[in-house]
């Protein structure tokens, strides 16, 4: 069964909470996004969280007042956790139900807003945590145009290895480094392999950030094995803005033949917000693939994926230094690009992450891989926009980049836009701090 | 502080529980591994045990019936869990007491004989599960041999890469597939490239075990972020069998340029027993390594490695297909191997796992990697044994293999051994099922 919009996507929805109501804000009514949060400072236990406008509707306060009494006690006992595992484990029903109470409740006129008003915190009075406990993060490779520019630096005569074309290509990678957005990003060591006959154990010079989206999953249905891509919607809880932070120079050392490890087991940053799908049916579109390419294998494709398989999710890449920090200048953007330019689609990551009878579990954290576009300024990453370093490229202030120096503030926003309509996902931010002295 | 042997591995103790001071008994009472399990159908909840001769000691019922009261409460606390990261997550000086504690009360002639006599269960009689919640999973490629004769069959003209000499090589693989013995082992179903233009999706044919070391880590010294090797003994929890169960036709389609993936990630199993480094001191070995290798980087390397750097840990893989079983004949040896054959010890994969800052957490899991050896009877997996299926070999029984057929039963069995001492791992054993119809 595939998922179709709901009333919960009208755009003439307003909301009771003011700020909801604005033009462009990340979290309208349509939204609703999950995270998990505390008021900073407070020591309070962490908790879940919904979006509104620019507030937060404390759900553990919201059920203790009375609300959301209609929804069954699994889907108020999985609210009532600290972190959002148990929502995502819910079936997709419960999930649709909670999200139509939500909806409901926030809504202009809403008998609720009374109870509910209490609840409510100020986004810029939070902390966040981890949305959910990740049991296992892999990571995919599905844009071409960022393949192929990787490549090109990895094996200039051969950056598009024959696979690309028929497999989703992945790696498992490390959940214990995953964080939320703010989380300290120590500029990692490790063995670097220069023009020297040996390689040194030195911090990285060569760190770079990738900008995609996370995906988390939901509970596969009850006896599958084998998630397949009649199902597989069903199976994805929401998606949320990953940086996929990269040594470089580790990486090219270390890479063969079992793949990057330590290049960036190092840390993984999360947005604290995770979108649900039903919230972006609305920017559902085309899932198109260049002339020429080979047939897709039958458990990767279905009858509807050429006509709305893709999702039209945009990242912003921006950086701001420590020089422009001080100056009071604001952050330059060093790229847009779109989940829509991937060449393949998040449905199929997780069929093919599960083919092999490989167990997942709710909050499972797949990675899309860096979403480059086929532009100059929708390359994801810094290995792209310098040509592994070999063309630095110069800021705004007049400063030279070619990877990242300590005291850049890496932000990546994830947004929906089109010409009505617009949601946010929030976004991903890591400070670089210099290297631990061995 | 590096580990010293202590009173619990001399020699000349005895255990109140006769069958421990049986000739060749896999858990004297110099070994007392843990284990999570109880008895087999009873529906009770899991718990620790300690395996002792032919019986495990219930930790929770010893508790309740008053032993081991002079631990401290958080060590007592750890005992009560259904899983071992509480105990893994004690410090080396709690470790240390626990299983002073253990071998007391274990001792012929200790007054809590009485007490804990009622608290064994037969091993016969017992069911498992994982010993602990595995957070991350990570691969190691430590056997010079087995890359050597891997290399070969990817990359004939090239089979170890330069930085195989420098860095413990390694991949991030995935926990939830990580079981323990006895679990299903069902042939998974990939992408197979062979002769055709195109791929097809299909049940893997060529089905492969690997013999591997598992290593559990304890919890890193508070405020440490990269474990030293003057430290490292003290995060290093204990060891089991791995079998690193791998699809050989889907990991020559998918591994490039990210590494192994879907032909990994369907199971891997673990023996129920996990031995503690204590217990494994008295098998300590040099640390030797080819002539003109190059020299360790530092932070690899200190002053005992060459000396006592490696333990004989041995491995045993035997093979019982469907025929044998059906005719009573017993399990056929395919290899033995061990640990001390690495090109890398253990310290080093777990110095370099957190080198760039990686966090760890106990009940973290290391795989050595394959531990061939030099010898024809050494090589530890079907890929080197049959030639990547190019040298079909024949079983005492006149069966022909390359790989794994559906009904064969792999067992991998580890011990130490020398002129006096022996002690046992347990086993990791899995019966190969056929594919899920797609």
């Amino acid at each position: 069964m595939s998922q179709k919009p709901d009333q919960t996507t009208d755009l003439n929805l307003a909301s009771w909470v003011e700020s909801a109501n604005a033009e462009r804000c990340d979290f309208p009514i349509q939204n609703l996004p999950y995270g998990i949060f505390r008021r900073a400072g407070s020591g309070d236990a962490f908790r879940v969280g919904v979006a509104i406008g620019e507030m937060i509707l404390d759900m553990q306060a919201g059920l203790a007042a009375g609300a959301f009494a209609g929804l069954d006690a699994e889907s108020r006992a999985a609210l009532g956790q600290p972190l959002l595992n148990d929502v995502m484990a819910l079936d997709v029903s419960q999930r649709r139900a909670l999200r139509a109470a939500l909806s409901e409740a926030l809504r202009e006129g809403a008998s609720e807003a009374a109870v509910l008003e209490p609840c409510l915190v100020p986004q810029a009075e939070a902390e966040y945590a981890m949305p959910a406990h990740v049991g296992d993060f892999s990571d995919f490779y599905s844009s071409l145009y960022h393949a192929t520019n990787v490549g090109a630096q990895f094996r200039p005569n051969n950056p598009i290895l024959p696979n690309f074309r028929y497999i989703p290509v992945a790696y498992d990678a490390r959940a214990s480094a995953v964080a939320v957005s703010g989380a300290p990003l120590v500029r990692p060591s490790g063995q670097l392999k220069f023009d020297a006959a040996e390689p040194v154990f030195a911090p990285c010079r060569m760190l770079d950030y990738e900008a995609e989206l996370g995906i988390f999953l939901a509970a596969p249905k009850e006896g599958v094995t084998r998630v397949s891509m009649e199902e597989v919607e069903d199976s994805v809880f929401g998606l949320c803005v990953l940086n996929d932070w990269t040594a470089r120079d580790i990486q090219r050392w270390e890479y063969q033949p079992l793949g990057p490890f330590l290049s960036k087991s190092f840390r993984t940053t999360l947005s604290p917000w995770v979108v649900s799908l039903d919230a972006l049916q609305p920017f559902r579109a085309p899932f198109t693939r260049p002339e020429g390419e080979p047939a897709l294998l039958p458990h990767l494709n279905r009858a509807d994926l050429r006509s709305r398989g893709q999702i039209d999710v945009k990242l912003e890449v921006t950086l701001q230094t420590a020089q422009m920090r001080a100056a009071g200048e604001a952050p330059t953007v060093l790229s847009t690009s779109t989940l829509k330019d991937a060449y393949w689609t998040i449905w199929q990551l997780v069929v093919h992450q599960t083919s092999n009878g490989c167990p997942i579990l709710p909050g499972d954290l797949l990675g899309s891989g860096t979403l480059s576009g086929p532009t100059e300024n929708s390359l994801a990453c810094l290995l792209e926009k310098s040509r592994a370093g070999k063309a630095p490229f110069t800021l705004p202030n007049g400063e030279p980049r070619t990877f990242l120096e300590d005291g850049d503030l890496v932000t990546i926003r994830g947004y929906c836009a089109d010409g009505e309509r617009y949601i946010g996902l929030g976004s991903a931010e890591g400070l670089v701090q210099p290297a631990i002295e061995a």
